[in-house]
């Protein structure tokens, strides 16, 4: 079985008003060094192969299809095995 | 400067109704080797210092305080230093 690790996140050009929600509230509790904040999706997929490549291949598409929007997000994902 | 890769997963104790939801779409998008999704948060954080132990303990308290509830989720980070 392999594990992809999905990292999904807004593109550069994309407003975040989430992270800087998040970048407001770490100033006022006192976090003045922290400069910008982007929040992302992180996403666990557990696929039942022992095929890397074919692993490799789904969640290429599982991302392309349906985890990312492809105007606004950019993905990638390492792979790794696991029992 | 440092930026920080944060993952806030939810544990595993936890219903992930989000992950279950995704992992029957793949389903239904003839992925039926995905056998498990888990939704969680992944947030990049710059933090203007020059100093790695400063920036661990900023985003240490950071995730502590602020952005995982200890309830319900785990968080771990990366440090890397960027221009």
């Amino acid at each position: 079985m392999y594990k992809a690790n999905i990292h999904i996140t807004l593109r550069q050009s994309i407003l975040d008003p989430q992270g800087k929600a998040t970048q407001h509230a770490l100033h006022n509790l006192g976090f003045g060094d922290v400069n910008k904040v982007r929040m992302g999706k992180f996403v666990e997929m557990w696929i039942e192969t022992s095929d890397k490549d074919a692993a490799q291949t789904i969640a290429e598409e599982a991302c392309a299809k349906l985890m990312a929007n492809p105007v606004m997000e950019d993905y990638s994902f390492t792979l790794e095995p696991v029992d």
